[in-house]
């Protein structure tokens, strides 16, 4: 089956439906991406498709959420290419609108705003950019929703007792990101379960990420220091010891390559930094840590899931 | 039939489910009030429950609206008569939650927040106010949002095409949030339907108001200004005359007991004024009249549609 490309919300709207009839479908998923597509967002999308009848994808870049607009020219745009990757992962419907059919007034008056969860980490160095997101954020969930248009043949395909069920996925490589919009789906309400998908690395460590292609090889080498000095807090978090971030710290400070942003260990859903004895006593429990680092001219951020 | 009281949104999702199946309903809508309910509030239900085959009341005193906690406290709260108020216009269910069950974690982190529409008029004297509304607004949208659980029979009754309808009622009393929650609905992509309702009026055309019950039979009296002022540039427009807003002023401030706070005509979208030369040029369009006022210790708001 080829996937199929939309790009107004009447259109995903009606193609979602007729898929969903057509399949008898009991769920929808949605999975936003801002294109430029690597192997973190296949992973993203077969694991919607595993467990999905239908599943849209989104390519948008949010003008919203880019302060700066160099930023936003310079980020990479690679339609065709996205859609042969998405179509591997038997994604049925991609839906790529114009930032005229986002934001048709121009830019919305009524915004999500993200509050001191989005103030800090990336939102520190990024004013307003957690607002953007969240705002064009709730706008794809609405749009990905199943869409009144069923008919009584899909519904009763939904059958066991249900409308579709409707699920989101996103990347845990953006972690802030995550948690801010399960914040955002419990504060507000949203009828979508959230779906965090874990980071893919490359063999030697690395983040995927779409910024990655601005690397240089020497930076791409000196950017390895960020996914092992997560792993060093990682080895030291499963084996119940303290957790050694001065050591780690180190490691990111020996490359003159890369200049560190920050580097901390929070509790996952706050984002608070974990109190100072995770360096003292031995680690238990649940934390996240958390690095961003300029590597040459490239901002990256990476994070770690600490569970022990 | 008599209304079902629920106040849980668990309880409300699965009451409105049976309900919608068992009538093989079409249609779900919402009328979100914050109880103290009046002949204005009737109407809205009663519209909507001849337009919908399952209709949900909401009670709920939102403390995030309120910047001032004595406001908060003074709000009036008359449960039983506003059940039998909801039943008597055919509601089929109640939705009373706690503040706790709206807001389980404390004041939300995630919020909507209305911009430049929510800072002018109402937004001027009550900093805050419709960031407030329109947070549990979105939050009501979706608590009410025909849900998952629905079986084939009722989707069946939903045939011609569709899950079921959803509709949202709001009094066009408060203009200014029925336009905000419209530009929300609109920025956010919410999908439901928002419905304005009429502003209900007493014989002598004072606005129906849940404050209404706190002002003096002398202020009562002296409110009738308000109503006054607005039907003077209502008959202006209605016979394509300029209107005359400072015989209309000068009507309201003949009042002593009546303080000002603003009198202005509006685009009904925008909210701003409209050119000054509707008072120099025969009115022909849309308009919006705006006026607020204390009216001894009770601030009241008014408004009017002008169309010609």
């Amino acid at each position: 089956m080829s996937i199929q490309l939309v790009t107004t919300v009447a259109g995903l709207k009606a193609e979602s439906v007729r898929l969903l009839n057509a399949k008898q479908g009991t769920s929808q998923a949605l999975v936003p991406t801002m294109g430029a597509l690597h192997e973190g967002h296949a992973t993203l999308a077969r694991t919607a498709v595993e467990n999905n009848d239908v599943v849209v994808a989104s390519i948008f870049v949010n003008p919203l959420q880019f302060g700066d607009a160099v930023d936003l020219d310079r980020y990479p745009r690679t339609l065709d290419a996205d859609l042969a990757l998405l179509e591997e992962q038997g994604v049925h419907l991609a839906f790529a609108p114009s930032v005229e059919e986002v934001y048709p007034g121009g830019e919305p008056l009524v915004r999500v705003t993200s509050g001191r969860l989005g103030e800090k980490w990336e939102g520190a160095s990024r004013p307003g950019h957690f607002d953007g997101a969240l705002t064009v954020v709730a706008k794809l969930l609405h749009y990905g929703m199943p869409a009144a248009g069923l008919t009584a043949g899909s519904a009763a395909g939904a059958a066991a007792g249900g409308l579709p069920a409707y699920r989101a996925y996103f990347g845990q490589k953006d972690a802030q990101q995550l948690a801010l919009v399960r914040q955002m789906v419990a504060d507000l309400n949203f009828p979508v379960e959230i779906v965090g998908v874990p980071t893919v690395r490359a063999e030697d460590g690395l983040a995927l990420s779409s910024r990655n292609r601005f690397l240089s090889d020497e930076e791409r080498d000196a950017a390895l220091v960020l996914s092992r000095a997560l792993r060093l807090l990682e080895e030291r978090a499963n084996a119940h010891e303290p957790l050694d971030l001065d050591s780690a710290l180190a490691l990111v400070e020996s490359q003159p390559l890369v200049s560190l942003d920050y580097f901390d260990v929070v509790d996952p859903r706050t984002l608070e930094p974990l109190a100072e004895n995770c360096r003292e006593t031995p680690f238990r429990g649940e934390g996240l840590a958390l690095i961003a680092a300029k590597v040459g001219p490239v901002r990256l951020i990476d994070n770690m899931p600490l569970n022990s």
